[in-house]
């Protein structure tokens, strides 16, 4: 995964999706890697919950954007599956609903956002405001070149309150996305996962490669990097998304609190109960 | 697990919380056995979202209650990882904050509930309002009275709209809990998940059950019923609470819903694309 240097571009077309740029290097090595990495995931997670028992603000907010049948929804059942699901709070963020549209963009991102000692994993966020907003023209121009400020000064705020803020660009090449829609289409049981709609955003491939570039550039943010992942293979991809989050609740290395009562006088009232 | 007969009462005290009243006669067996329901329960969970997808409004509500260290987390966190976790919408419920006290009891409940096609899980519930309210006189004995039957009005209007609600009491001996709270003491990195109010509330013990029964003896209905799952051994708690929600996934037998456009002329568009 690369991280994308803060104020600087990045070339999404000079970095192949199905590139295996550190870690494993086949689909068993890369399985086992991420096998190993839910003990230590557990464990931080477990310490990041009971620290905020006792005050302790900080948390993590992972955002995962790309192209349809990019993974968003296969990479939050894989992490979850790694961690204990009562400590994480996931939001999927679909078309806005009426009463969201007559709110500022953020307002329905700042409700679903993690409270202390939580994970919060967003399938889709604030970044559609400014992908999908851009290549449909939902907005003028104006209004969604200040978003991107709007998102920065957001994610710096969420930092400063405690958030962990981890931004996920899952990035699959048009001949993976062609075979995993065609895959819905061809199956039964996953045809209902299918709409018609996704061809028209097919179409405007290049389009939305644009309007990430522009996010990625724009948004990676001391604060709130950006990172992409190569995501045309699922094993690594669920590798590289696990690996950013452990090392970012290492960076956190949250405590287990010191108890706040006498533990040897609990026992005795305990055993005398 | 025992189902609670509506409108009629149950003795908790003849109810062994280590019995095996049904299934697996031991851990290994049990372990077993929980396993092989992760498929059928996974896929009847993917049909569920399917056909909400469409416009089917049927979802699941599980409530989980019983005594503090009766195993609700951990209840959550394994019936959770048999289960598409972007499915699920899981609320732990606390002593209440200042605005949800400001508002009826029903209130944080509603706001929690599963949207179609999702399985909700309740860790505590809006029987609290009736358990630690009744033994603690939280409020006055008139008002308490009156919320079983709101809780019975509610629970079948969830029920008119789709909700399956499906309730289970966890139930431990107070031996059990008197070991599992030694256990959170002298374990160092358990230790903060223990709170000396745990003390009080189990001195309380037989005004806890003698709540819990009036509580499963008034709110067992048709609608809504209550289920009594021994809880003094994990292995048959989680066989018991994944082996009710599969018999009540199968009762709702959700269907993928028919595709409401031209396969083959999508995958023709989609080829071209």
């Amino acid at each position: 995964m690369l991280r994308v240097p803060a104020g600087q571009g990045v070339d999404l077309g000079a970095l192949s999706p199905a590139a295996l740029p550190a870690g494993p290097a086949d689909k068993a090595a890369g399985q086992a890697a991420t096998a190993r990495l839910a003990g230590p995931l557990a464990e931080l997670q477990e310490r990041l919950y009971a620290a905020s028992t006792t005050g302790d603000r900080r948390r993590v907010l992972l955002v995962l954007q790309g192209m349809d049948t990019s993974g968003k929804g296969g990479t939050v059942k894989h992490v979850i599956g790694l961690l204990n699901p009562s400590g994480c709070r996931i939001t999927a963020f679909k078309a806005p609903t009426a009463e969201e549209r007559g709110h500022p963009f953020l307002w329905r991102i700042a409700k679903a956002l993690p409270r202390p000692g939580e994970i919060g994993i967003f399938d889709r966020s604030q970044y559609e405001d400014v992908l999908i907003a851009r290549v449909r023209e939902l907005v003028p121009r104006s209004r969604l070149d200040r978003r991107y400020g709007e998102i920065n000064r957001f994610e710096e705020s969420l930092a400063e309150d405690g958030v962990t803020v981890l931004k996920v660009f899952l990035h699959i090449s048009p001949e993976e996305q062609l075979r995993r829609l065609l895959k819905r289409l061809d199956t039964p049981e996953k045809r209902w996962k299918f709409d018609p709609g996704d061809i028209e955003e097919r179409a405007r491939w290049s389009a939305y490669q644009e309007a990430y570039a522009l996010a990625l550039e724009r948004c990676s943010t001391a604060a709130a990097p950006w990172y992409v992942v190569p995501a045309d293979r699922k094993w690594y991809r669920n590798w590289a998304v696990s690996t950013l989050l452990l090392e970012h609740l290492e960076d956190i290395d949250p405590r287990y609190p010191e108890p706040g009562f006498d533990v040897e006088a609990c026992r005795a009232r305990l055993l005398a109960s």
